[in-house]
């Protein structure tokens, strides 16, 4: 069966032949609860135990837990939530370009009564450092901003402000769930003291996902969402998804055996230098350091909807969020760095992975090219 | 490699082979996000849509929703959760011998004002039903009571307490974790307006659950725990775990393939009669309806971690519950029955299931008759 160039990796990914033949024996085989203190249980229980080792070992930091989760969703709503509610009054800083994870729980815990503060960003899509220190309070408990930007790939200076939430005794939350594998990772030098991820954007499985925590933010997060039995330090209880662990700590191991930042950045580059000289084409973030993985181009004149319509068997890319499942509304991210709801709609967003060629992407030009040729033409026939 | 018998099938169990076959293509091949509206997203969109028709099927309904979650614990929390924080000051009434996830929520929920009343059992685990009526006030938004009980397999009187509950427009909530493939179920029969339940404990995989609600339910729960996207009528937001979906939902369909009731209480009853010539052997919860796969037995004179350690090389069974991790307490279940804490300290369960055959039953009983007999005898020898 013909299938159309995948391009929709910040969406998901599918799953490593690696990654998955790890993960096949823990469905069957070892099939025991961690927490069985028999044979099955033990060989479970090891298995798990390994692959925290390998997620602390993947993000570069030599203390702190991993608390294991079904995604990076659930990771983000824990952290949030997790030091909004051990602390009364809470304030909490983010970002109008967050993922939705981020913003519909910091709107839930608004109605909880904790305070946010959402800052803005520039139409390169980064916040401004004084507004940030501007923003901070006697309250302010927690600082949360994405390392990478999913829609546009724009990258945060997260040094800069894990410095400043660390001179002011705040602890900073970031996000890595679209820049691991794509970016240098080191959590430690990053200065992040709780990070949330999810296995299925770099080619591990569904289901799954990690919130790390260094010791300094296990002091504050003492408040479980999901409540029985007392798994993973009171924080996260039920039975450990022992395949799906399994399964992130491969993809996290092999993170960069293929298709690497370089290689992301070459097949990205080949296809914004030659839709640039169509002209009319404008690469959003462009200005900022981005992610190499990540293309969100507004094509003036093309409406994302009919180039996905008119591409649709050939290319799978996105024109919003995937992650925004509920909504038609134009892209947060594309209005909060500036650009008219026309101009979003006239946006898409490419994003590549392990599974593309330089081969695909020469044919992901062509067929933009001629698609976005195609619709123009046909606007100035129409207006003629 | 020689495993241990495996006798611990309420704690987890293999997935089964049709299942892993099932999940198998959804990792890589049919990867896509169910929220993209590309050719990958259609293709997963139609699998969860399908897997949820399944679901629905299995539990014999015709209408209702059903919620995915990462498993029965947060099925759990989010169907009392979500009922309490819908309405300021609700009684929730529930059972002492209740799963964990029951009640440590219950507890997080009464610090959080909710009211909650947890009923006693007599000592075949029952509850009694006129205390169940004389604890409603005008407050109870819900009655939350397992089907069958994970440790001892005591059957509790489903439909007339949802015959209780509905007189008095009370929602009725069931964990069925330990009753599919074991009873039969028709959940619109039975009367239960929320259904919990877990593919692992069904020979499906780990981290796959879900949450069934019926209309009367939706009306009431709008309340989610995890925020962001809006998935799932804004009741559970994070990306779709298609292949355990897809796993859970095969586990379902083949639910009575292998192994069903019978089959399961033949095994069960050889292992009890056999025992029970020893002497001094107690089977909790005898006098009650029992689910067929569960044999929780106080062996007099015999501590069970002795009995445990003696034959972990050919046996793995339980001596408390996997589900209570951080707990080295005496069973709550068994103490609520009645037992004393030394009563508990000679217990075990043994939990069948479909990797059982009645020629490991054999063994299990001549090496659990064999090791019961040399601890007694060593008993009454120091004693001498």
């Amino acid at each position: 069966m013909f299938k159309p160039i995948y391009l929709d990796n910040n969406a998901t990914t599918p799953v490593d032949e690696a990654v998955r033949n790890e993960m096949w024996p823990y469905f069957l085989e070892d099939f025991g609860n961690p927490s069985s203190p028999h044979f099955y249980g033990l060989r479970a229980k090891a298995a798990v135990d390994a692959a925290q080792r390998k997620i602390l070992s993947a993000l570069k930091v030599d203390e702190g837990k991993v608390i294991l989760t079904s995604g990076a969703t659930e990771s983000i709503n824990l952290g949030l939530q997790g030091i909004a509610f051990s602390k009364k009054g809470a304030h909490i800083i983010t970002v109008l370009t967050e993922h939705k994870a981020v913003l519909d729980t910091c709107k839930y815990l608004e109605g909880m009564g904790t305070s946010i503060t959402l800052l803005p960003v520039d139409p390169n899509g980064l916040i401004n450092l004084d507004g940030l220190k501007n923003a901070i309070t006697d309250q302010t408990e927690l600082i949360s901003v994405m390392h990478v930007n999913n829609e546009t790939g724009v990258i945060q200076p997260i040094p800069e402000i894990a410095h400043i939430c660390h001179q002011n005794n705040i602890l900073f939350m970031s996000d890595l769930t679209a820049s691991l594998g794509k970016v240098s990772i080191n959590v430690k030098e990053m200065g992040i003291d709780l990070v949330t991820l999810s296995a299925h954007k770099i080619c591990g499985p569904k289901g799954s996902g990690a919130l790390y925590i260094n010791k300094k933010a296990q002091d504050k997060l003492n408040t479980p969402m999901i409540h029985g039995g007392g798994h993973q330090y009171g924080l996260r209880s039920g039975t450990y998804n022992v395949p799906g662990i399994v399964g992130l700590s491969k993809a996290m191991e092999i993170i960069d055996e293929i298709n690497g930042p370089a290689a992301l950045k070459e097949m990205r580059d080949m296809i914004e230098d030659s839709l640039e000289k169509l002209g009319g084409i404008r690469i959003n973030g462009r200005n900022a350091h981005r992610c190499p993985n990540v293309s969100n181009l507004t094509i003036t004149g093309v409406g994302n909807k009919e180039l996905f319509s008119i591409t649709k068997n050939q290319l799978a890319f996105s024109t919003g969020s995937a992650c925004n499942s509920a909504s038609t509304a134009p892209s947060h991210v594309l209005t909060a760095m500036g650009l008219s709801a026309e101009e979003a709609d006239s946006t898409i967003r490419l994003s590549l992975g392990r599974c593309n060629t330089k081969e695909d992407i020469k044919s992901v030009v062509e067929i933009l090219t001629s698609a976005i040729n195609r619709i123009r033409k046909y606007k100035m026939e129409i207006r003629a």
